[in-house]
């Protein structure tokens, strides 16, 4: 009986997440799940990549935080519409809540849609929202052992960025290390280093986005 | 029946933590369950820990992390016994891992175990292991919004270590927005600002753990 249930809800997640892609797709809307621990840096990016975007490509983002509606205040006013789902005591964004962040779009009016996830390595490396691709952060002030330590995360990235990388001497981070965990685990993901503070490394991000977008500026 | 399934779950890991703390109030071991996001400092903390409590308080560590042995590795060699915990995909550490833990330890000779969980802000929070105390860290370069964002891990504190200070000024984090967000949430958990690399505040945690213990230092 217990098995039951378990599947029963993984099953209907997984339709969710289904239905959330066709819909995307439907409207030719690309979703990026960005995926991190805490504080490594996922708000401050889309604050540089949405404005470096625009006009070519328009926006969206779902943000998911337990409580709090920081994070949509500060993407607020960057000319991209911002919904922030509440996940109360939930440690990921499920598809469902995905779902009703939809609801509140006009997809026919977008090109990509950010999904920030809740800041949490582990849980939502386990659920599809119904996005196209994955984007995982890791700053260098966490350590550069990070990738060995949770490799379902970084398993499932199809793109892998280095933040913060104007600290990686202060917090003596050895990019090395990453690689050959990295090399056992993903190899097809690029390693973009970045900084938001710098703009080390965005140009890659970017040019990475547009690569993936549809409707944008290749067709502008 | 789906209600039947959760409540059995969870009524069994309650009755195993309040097993696992009464095996360790019977040795006379205080536990102090550690608390944080991915790569806060909790390992370097107690690299720094053990050494300064030894030989007054005889310390162990029990580590959680889904996969590798580093933390393990890392803190082996500093007089205090280690164990490892792989939880797989497991987001926490549960009483029942912690428990197999106990297993492997000579409790009569322990004053103070150290449970490092692992690195997530959400789940952990939510499941007590049978300690007596919990210290959540937070390190500067999370940000100064995490209190507010992630309040039932916070809520839950016995006592707040505000980690990597010597980075506050170059990652611009507000202490006093800390504070703030604290206020509304726990007023009784001490905040210490601390840099195991500078060492700045170690006395005050140090004096907090001495104040806990029970069969250490002030009877020695």
């Amino acid at each position: 009986m217990k098995i039951n249930v378990v599947k029963n809800v993984l099953a209907a997640s997984e339709g969710q997440a289904r239905a959330n892609r066709k819909r995307l797709d439907d409207a030719g809307v690309v979703a990026v799940n960005l995926l991190s621990a805490p504080g490594s840096g996922k708000t401050t990016l889309l604050e540089h990549t949405i404005p470096a975007l625009s006009p070519g490509l328009r926006c969206a983002v779902l943000v998911g935080d337990l409580q709090t509606t920081r994070d949509a205040e500060r993407l607020g006013g960057l000319g991209a519409e911002v919904t922030q789902i509440n996940t109360g005591r939930g440690c990921h964004l499920s598809p469902a809540e995905v779902a009703r962040g939809l609801d509140g779009l006009d997809l026919s009016g977008l090109d990509l849609l950010f999904i920030e996830n809740v800041g949490n390595m582990v849980c939502p490396a386990a659920f599809d929202l119904g996005e196209h691709f994955r984007a995982v952060l890791l700053s260098t002030p966490e350590g550069d052992d990070k990738v060995a330590k949770y490799p379902t995360l970084f398993q499932g990235a199809d793109i892998i960025l280095l933040t913060k990388t104007d600290l990686i001497e202060i917090v003596d981070f050895d990019v090395s290390r990453v690689r050959e965990d990295l090399a056992k685990l993903n190899t097809k993901a690029p390693l973009v280093l970045l900084s938001s503070k710098t703009g080390h490394g965005m140009d890659e991000w970017l040019d990475w986005l547009r690569g993936r977008a549809r409707g944008g500026v290749s067709e502008a």
